[in-house]
Formats: structure tokens, sequence, C-alpha cells
């Protein structure tokens, strides 16, 4: 049961906190939930918690935290044993601005604590092949590796975000190291065969920050049982965009709409912020993604 | 401190439990871990405590914990809100037996309760474009959106596992759905712009199945400060191979080494079961990756 359809009170932030795992649900998805749900636990609780933080205290991730946060980066399935990724931690303060205006100018990475640049890493991997064996490494050059680095890399990012939100801290993933990916790679001194695939901004959550839970899809749009369900986006999506417009009208915003964030994004090459040359990008660093 | 290398007891299933977090981390690095650590919390107890699982008992998912996993799975970052990907939830035992045979059969596979095939989706978004804004979606065939969907199935598919197990479920993602993506995509009659990432093979873990936790890298060989250390894998990579080879012990393999496993896999395209062809299979998907 959720109050998101009484709007006696327009500000989201004084909507009541939900507590229960049913109640957090129905936040997610910005309406009652229809199916019977198991009890939940407190680790799902915290995975339907979350939300995007972009504005942080001056207050420090220690070290102490950084290593447990990345021990369960680690502890996250990884392909074959292959340890396809390597992170990056960012506390330099110019550091942390020349790298947001290389990637067109975000507050959340000059004011978070620690910026976390997750790579795909091939470097290690093909000299110890090379040292041990003697051989050529024919396998790095072909877009499965790429692939399975970035899949790997998305595994042990969201451990460590969700181990930092555990601990009480926040953050945001930062697709935008894409933006300019050769630019970061000579600011970390990247070698060859390592490529920056997504930056994890992490700090102490400002609360004054107004962030509330984006509700996502309705699950019958992402859910397919036996076989994919080509109808099912239609009516879901639908449904989402009413949800969807009534979590911007608590924030002001009377004209967007799902629609529209895709078109901005999918509808053309321009909204791609020059990823669309990833590609020669990661040939540059050594993934020639044949 | 851990009891990692004394060897009274040769069986790793009895060696004793580990219970607080320090404990959990030594395992987890197969050795004593020598930087300070934050307290940590349940949740990342859950997840040092990751691990594989292969065989299960003939018991259900229920469809109650299945839609709490996948609201689970929605609630983790998406880039951009895009929403780019679907999962098809497989329980028939024949099509569980029909696609192992197409990946080159995989026990966990057929005896799983649900087999998730996680999908990237860019079927749904291009077709709510078309239809709101008539434009034709330029960006589909662009490498970066098939790596996007790469790295948003990641965060999904860790956050689906994770949830499954703080229910006491247990599971392994499984890439070799990328070993026959097209015959996968057949089988379970995905459109155009939808093509297999990874599976996810869910059920109630088999409790006589000896599967301990694989030693990872040692922290300093994959966190690297302000800049990349290229220097680090070196001696970690030694440090590992001790370790690994403890771990192998108690198994029996005495021949193991992660050398020999990186080689197996990224010393020849021979080891790619054929996932050197992908960009060919996700072009027949649509997704050109140019």
């Amino acid at each position: 049961m959720t109050s998101t359809n009484s709007h006696e009170d327009t500000s989201a932030a004084s909507s009541p906190e939900p507590h229960t795992t049913c109640e957090l649900v129905d936040r997610r998805y910005g309406t009652e939930f229809a199916g019977p749900l198991a009890e939940g636990t407190e680790t799902i609780d915290l995975q339907l918690r979350h939300r995007s933080v972009r504005k942080f205290l001056p207050a420090e991730v220690t070290d102490a935290q950084l290593e447990l946060i990345i021990a369960a980066a680690q502890s996250g399935s990884q392909s074959s044993n292959l340890q396809v990724w390597s992170v990056v931690a960012v506390r330099d303060q110019a550091r942390k601005e020349r790298i947001s205006k290389a990637l067109g100018g975000h507050p959340y990475i000059e004011n978070c604590s620690v910026f976390l640049v997750w790579t795909a890493d091939f470097n290690r991997n093909s000299r110890i092949v090379e040292a041990k064996h003697g051989t050529d490494v024919d396998s790095v050059g072909y877009l499965e590796n790429t692939l399975v680095s970035f899949v790997d890399s998305g595994i042990a990012g969201q451990n460590a975000l969700l181990a930092a939100e555990s601990l009480g801290l926040g953050g945001v993933f930062v697709g935008s190291v894409r933006n300019n990916p050769l630019e970061v790679a000579t600011e970390l001194k990247l070698p060859e065969y390592v490529f920056p695939v997504v930056g994890l901004a992490i700090g102490v959550p400002d609360p004054t920050e107004r962030a509330s839970t984006k509700p996502r899809l309705p699950q019958r749009a992402v859910l397919h049982h036996e076989e994919y369900d080509a109808e099912a986006w239609e009516s879901a999506s639908a449904e989402y965009e009413e949800h969807l417009a009534e979590y911007y009208a608590d924030y002001g915003r009377e004209n967007y709409s799902w629609a529209f964030t895709l078109n901005r994004r999918i509808g053309s090459v321009e909204g791609m912020h020059g990823r669309h040359r990833i590609r020669e990008w990661l040939a540059a660093q050594g993934f020639d993604s044949e």
C-alpha cells in the first residue's frame, strides 16, 4: 500500500518514509506492486532504498572503509576467475577537478571524497601470459574480451556501491568517463590494455540533497517468462509514463517524459556526447574489439 | 587472523567457518589482510561469503522470491535511466536442457530452479522513440550502446544474485550464453535489438556441494591510488599463485595455476569457445557495434 497517488502534500521529501519491504517495492515502482512478495531481508531493503547521491559533505571516506569496499567488490563473481578489472582511487582535489573538466564538468566528481575509476584491465593478464608461457596473447583484441570486462566491472562496481551504502555512504555511477576516456587514461597513466569503463563517486551524503527514488518500469516490462514477450513494453511503458510524470511533477518538471529522455539519448548521435567514437578510443588502448 | 596456512586437516570443507568481517576478508584473499578494516555490515559479510553454487536441491525458487529478486535488480543504477536490459526466466525443464545443450552442456542450467537470461534490450526503447517521435533511431548500432547494456546488466545481475543469496538461495553466472547467443535468441524468441549478455542459474543450494571460497588477487594488484601502478601486478601475482596453489591443493589439483588459467583463456583464440565471433553475432541481432 502506498500513498504515492495522494497529493495533499506536493513535496516528495515530506512523503512518509517507507519502512517495510513491501512499501519499499511500491516506492520503487511508483505504484502498488501487484504480485505476492517473499519476506525481505536487510540486504534487499538496502538495495530497494538505493538512490544516486550527487551532493556530499566535506567528510572523508577512510582508507579502512575503502579497503573493505574493494574487498566486497573483489568478492563478486569474475568470469573464469580472469579478474579483468582494476580500479584507480582518486582523492587529489586538483586531479578530480581536471577529470571533471575533461568530462564536461560534474560537481559530484569534484566534491566526492573518492572518485573510483573502474577500468577494464587485460594489461596484467597479458603480461603474465607472455612471461610464463612466452606466447603472444592472441585474444585481447576480440570484442568478447572488451565485453567481459564491462560486465565484470558492472558486477564489481555494484558490490562496491552497495557496500558503501551499507556503511552509510552514498554515491553515483559516472558513465561520462566514456565521454573522454583517452584524457582520463592519460591523467591516470593507464597503460596499454587498460580502459576506463565507469566511474563511481563516493562520499558522505549531504542530507540537504533532495533526491528521491526514481520509479522504474513495471516489472512485467522487463521480466519475461520462458520466451520474450515482444508486446509487453507497450502497456507497461504507457503506465510507466504516468508514474514518472507524478515523480517529475514533485520536482516542478512538467514536460519531462521517459520517451523524451530516450529520444534525447538514443534518437540521435548528438545525444551520445562523443561516445559514438568509443570503438576507436578502445582500439587506442589496445582493445581492438574485432 | 586465519588458519589458512595450517594444514593439519587437508579438507577445506572442515576448516573452521569464519564469523567476523576480518575473518571473511582473510578467507577472501587466502591470507591475513594487511590493512586496517572498517567495521563490517550484514550486507558486506554476505558479499564476502559469496561463492558460486552449481549444485541445487530439487526445490523451487518461488514466484514471490523471483519478483523480489527482480525488484532488487531494477533498483540498481541504470545509465541515464535508459533501462536497457530485460530478463527471461526459464523454468521449463525441456527448455533448460535445450539451452544447456546449445552451450556445451552445463548440469547447473538443467538442475537449477530458474535460469535467468539477462539480455541487452534496445528493442523497447527504439520502438518507443519511433512511436513517439517518429525519428529513426540513429545510435543503437554504436558500440557504446552495446557496452552500456553490458555494464548495466552486470549491475542488475549482481543485485539479483546478492538478493537471492540473502534469501538463502545460491547461484552462478553463466557467461557461456555467449558461446551460442543466436541459438539462445531463437529459443527465447528474442527480437531485433535484444541480445543475451549473461545467464544466472538460481536455486536452493545442495549442501553436499564442496565449494569453498576461491581466493582473489591481493588488493594491491587491483586498487591503485591516484595513478595506475604498472608494476603492482608482478609481486602481487606471484604471491597470489601461492595462495591459489594452497586452495587447489585442498582439491587435489597440484598442477593448476592462475597463469595456466589465463593462458588457456586468453593465450589463444581456441580458448574463447567460439566467442571470437561475437561481433558478428551481435550484428545479427541489430547491435552493429560500430
